[in-house]
């Protein structure tokens, strides 16, 4: 439920731009990080207070400064209010039950975007909400977690690999976002992974933790779709080119990290057809398996009825009632009963039954 | 039924414009409350009668005048008529089974809205419209009780908190708008209560009182769904910004009211697919139960029968009928029938029925 | 099935324009009504020959001209003939099988409408075509039957009430739309009410009669939606301004009477809604009354099974069995029997089945 | 499968406009037939060889060319070359597994339609493709088989009834294109009592045939869907009069065959609604069935049990067991039995399952 | 899951434009296949070295360069850097899971496009991805297989069958696309084999075998659909002939083949239809068998039932219990419970159950 609703709700009556923290507190303490490039230098460093940042405001290099936690209010407020960003979009930072969204500045772009992570504990999703800020030459991304999905960004700049250096910072936002999407093809994978093995515990042995796996699965396609989505229509924004901060040659960039969305997308409806046809054949197989139960019974009730009958027969206590005194008479039932087996056995067989 | 249909339907073949009453009366007394103020100063009055509010029209100050209560049909009609307001709107005042709506007569703006509350009796969600006339430095809202949910907006204007006190009706406006929705994710939060309980309950123990739960909690979402999606319509109209009402520093503050409508709106689609999936849960539990019910009764018809079949063979009154005369023929029979019984306990376990 | 076919279709083959009656002949007798008015004054005739109408053709004033029975071909050609009508609508006007739709010849507007009405005998939706020619100050309404749906206009005129005398013949076509749409509200009334019956009877004692009466709020709901959906798209037609038979102090109430049809559709989705959920609910039900079923049996079964499996023992006849002769054994096995009942039904009450 | 895949798929790999007649051979012979009018004069006649058509290209007067089967792959290629027709589209109209569709050549028009027909034989409808090429002041049809379907419009030009004579080869186009539409309602008429039908059944006594026939008649629907859906999009586009080979004066008419396509879709999508409701009501029907046979088990076993048992108790052997020895004991043992059946029966109605 | 994954997702972290082979390994060797021609003359060649195709680039001729494999890294990053593919592309074309799609680089043309083909050990749908590169006069494929699908174009170019010599590299390209789609209609005619097969296994016996093959016959549609839904738009941007690499000669031929594609999703959406019809005849039959069994068991037990209690109650052992000791007592018994077996068959009969 947290997953859907955001960890608790604004709480109504606020004043539109009040800064309040809404959401789990997912990290001990706000780290902050400043990454600062251009082509021939770069320069890393780790934060103790937000004042650090400012100087990196204005540079012509590119510049980096990732927030990792969002609970401490003052900070975000601190930074926001250096690099002028609306106070409404401070809030949205803050409350991290945002749909991932894109809105344009004009002198700078917010986009909302969405992090997933299997949780190992529960086997489910966790979301986490990432927010970027792309300036002229700066970058600021607020994370709840210090997590280190980005190093391998980092690693590309420290490193010099690629282009990242050589280009701006529209470039390492593409970098941002497209690392982003490429994690959820892990999560999709760990999901494929998922329903291939719910596919077999079908045909092998489905029981009723197999519905709540089904159920669960289905869960997780909706959070990948809840993200994914609305993301596919911020990127779309983007490379449709209307702001100008991405520049022409990131555009293309752009269009391959849409098509990554669409495929995303893709996936997540192939899915979603063949999750929906599994919960059909639970139900058969809950069906199948009634009418396994209730053949047993059938042939167990019609091959001893009948018997009994018989035997009830000569249980009568009636003083004549042939052949009751023959010496043959006991065999001679017990005859009887064996023919009434073997039909009953030949009508079962032409049943298919047995 | 009433929440759909409304109280009760329009009489046809009234002419248009005729002002009736249409709708349960929830108020004793219709209350008139104004509040007027600009950046300076603020003046609160609660109105005898509805004369009084006709001298704040005019006023370079904000107004804003609250009705509370919409069955004293000449009240309605006596303000409606001082303000300008076209008799149709009036006619939709009074006929409280509008969708929310946004009709632009270019001098002023009428809006419908819903408010929703959760009744604590029946544990369904109650509607309430409200409707709200924008005009140059006036808004006029109708409300059909005086509830105090715009008593947070009331108090940023006493105290002359954050924005409102220094922009104008607009503001206003949006702010009311803005409560509303806040409002609605207090209603969401407790539908997803709700729907938490009832995943709990499906697993634990479904009962019959389940799926009338179930369905509760859809109707819930059709309540609020249809409240949310044509809300939708009516701000994403005014966030375009075609009204000259509406300022432009106010429009990115209905953008962000707008992202809270879309948020909304993907919670209850969130919640629809957990509560439809919720449904194929309770049936393939039901038929669970069945197979349990089954196994019961073919574990202790298949052990019984053949038992019994034994004791039958036995009962019979043939006089030659080995070894019933001797000593430890009885024995015998039962162990026969012990050999049965494990022979069966045997062949249950192998189909994993116990 | 008359109701979406219409009562016969179309003879194949007939040249287009060829003017024949299809449908059930629903009056006796064809009755032309004619009203003619303006502000000052109002003249009301009952026509005996067709050839009456066609002295108000061109006169300055309003004339509302209403045919009673589309059945007999003659009149509708000449009256539409004399005023100007294109030989394919008066195909369109007798073959009642239309849906509602617009057709703008410039200088005459052409609309379809389909009345409803709860046929009392079989408790279904009977639909009648309505169709309503408008020109510059004339409207010639063509009814199925000469029902007295619009005696309420008739009323407006006579009285001199409300607006209809001050305006135009366009005010007075929006009338009989605004009068046919209000009678739709009826029409969900009834239908809302059958609902709610359905819904208590679902869950007090569904039978297989509640499946037919959920199957025919189904076919009602299908009827209402066939015409509302395609008026729907006339009137928003209307409401456009295109046509410039509809003055712009008439679109307002074109809105108007649009807001109604959207609600009339809201309501119409809402109860589709509702009734989808009670199939669910009583297949459910059927389920769970089965399982009750199977219930009864089970303990019954598991109950005297056993029991009569003890009586078979102690009915064998072997020489030597005891406490077959003690004079206690009889009130031994009873004890036995006693115990195994007792043990069954803490089994049952743990399992909680009674 | 025939009806969706057409009778044969093309053959792969073959050049684009290589002609090779793909579908079932329907017609021995090829018919060649003309029909050459204006509004003073006609001719008719049953050409023996494809040249003698030729000789038609040109005239003043309008020439109506119907080619029945088109299995004789010269023929087509003879005639599609003296009019002019592109090679592709001679393709198109050997290969009778088109979609019905529109393209505009500029100096010529090519549609394929497609008729339907109930076949006697399986109850099932036949899908036939006719292709028609409209040129300037000719029209040439092309049929699988020679069928009389278009009997109807020679008669109209034979006699000079109505208006064809009088109007150009696009009225001749739209008379046949009615004609095709008219017939689709004699198919949805069949269709409609099948329905109609089935809905009895259903009520009264529905059987494991009745699933096959609701089977049958959802596939006749997905027939009729397949044909009409884009034959809406042909005439759509037609009717918008980009083609200046439509005139003005046409155009209403095709304004009103668009109305009978919109008419058939509504009907075929109400059909659709109707019938998968039935597939509801069969199934409930089937757990319904189960039900009252459970019942009727329950009942029996329910009544006997007990009996057998008190039976059971006084069949045991010990010597001990009042009041086996009285008189009255016989009797009072019955009594007991029938109090038991007594209280049975109380316990049965109570439940409403006697 | 592969199918829909693709064979190995992208590791995230990798610079975009990083040239790494993702996909199985199809092909032992990559094969480089030359063929250079024009009307006059044609030039086949198996190139050893990747080099060898250099030469070809700038030709007057139309050069078709396919490359059967894309494993090996260098060789696609040579050719593409020779002949100007944006290093994106080339990722692309590596990574053999991508959505077809066409990206219009002005100077050339980049298309991904599906094989299909029946996997005969597994019975499944194979997809294999083939990217094409349209340049001015050149074109480049490349294939995970170097399979002959395209021979038949080959053999055309080779024979100077049909138009293709005459033509240039864009109807190379549509010829190739168009056998790619002619394609599709094998793998559609085997699935509806498949279909046909189930229909009637479905009337006839169904097991719990068929329900897998329904499952597999969804799995295969949905791979189809994946691979054409994309497919039409692709097709459908080429023929809006917005690059000016399609010259206007060939747009009729891509509107053809684009007709195709239409034809293979309604025939894949028509299947979609009836697989999911069957799905529920497949549970109806489940529910029939139970309702089977029922009727055996209930038959079995109330004929039995009564004649076990008849037995029983002259099992008893009272001392005077009439007419035990008479001679015709034992066939009076008989006689009544043959009375109650002919009661109960006529109840049977008359339930219609026998």
């Amino acid at each position: 439920m947290q997953e859907i609703l955001g960890s608790k709700t604004k709480k109504p009556g606020l004043d539109p731009g009040t800064l309040v923290h809404v959401g789990a507190r997912r990290a001990e303490k706000t780290t902050i990080t400043i990454l600062d490039y251009d082509e021939h230098r770069y320069e890393e460093k780790e934060a103790q207070t937000v004042e650090e940042c400012f100087a990196f405001k204005g540079r012509p290099t590119v510049t980096w400064i990732n927030i990792g936690g969002v609970h401490q209010v003052d900070i975000i407020e601190k930074i926001g209010n250096h690099f002028g960003v609306h106070p409404l979009l401070l809030e949205d930072i803050l409350h991290t039950a945002q749909r991932p969204k894109l809105e344009d500045f004009y002198n700078y772009l917010y986009i909302v975007l969405k992090l997933l992570r299997r949780n190992e504990a529960n086997d489910e999703i966790d979301v986490e909400q990432m927010s970027l800020v792309l300036g002229d030459n700066f970058v600021i991304t607020f994370q709840e977690t210090s997590g280190d999905i980005f190093e391998v960004v980092r690693d590309r700049v420290r490193n010099n690999k690629g282009r990242t250096r050589k280009m701006g910072a529209d470039y390492l936002a593409y970098s941002l976002i497209d690392t982003i999407v490429d994690n959820y093809f892990i999560s999709l994978e760990q999901l494929g992974e998922d329903i291939e093995d719910l596919e077999e515990e079908l045909v092998m042995d489905p029981t009723k933790g197999t519905l709540q796996k089904i159920h669960a699965a289905k869960r997780d396609m909706l959070t990948i779709r809840r993200s994914v989505w609305p993301l596919r229509e911020v990127i779309s924004g983007l490379q449709r080119g209307e702001s100008t901060l991405f520049k022409k040659g990131t555009l293309v960039y752009l269009r391959d990290v849409y098509d990554h969305t669409i495929q995303v997308i893709d996936t997540v409806e192939a899915f979603r057809d063949m999750v929906s046809g599994m919960m059909d054949i639970y139900l058969s197989g809950i069906s199948n398996k009634l009418n396994e139960v209730m053949k047993v019974l059938t042939i167990i009730s019609t091959i001893f009825m009948p018997l009994t009958f018989v035997t009830g027969v000569y249980g009568m206590n009636f003083a004549f009632m042939p052949p009751k005194d023959q010496s043959w008479g006991f065999y001679a039932s017990l005859s009887v009963m064996a023919a009434v087996v073997g039909a009953m056995l030949v009508f079962f067989r032409r049943k298919k039954w047995i």
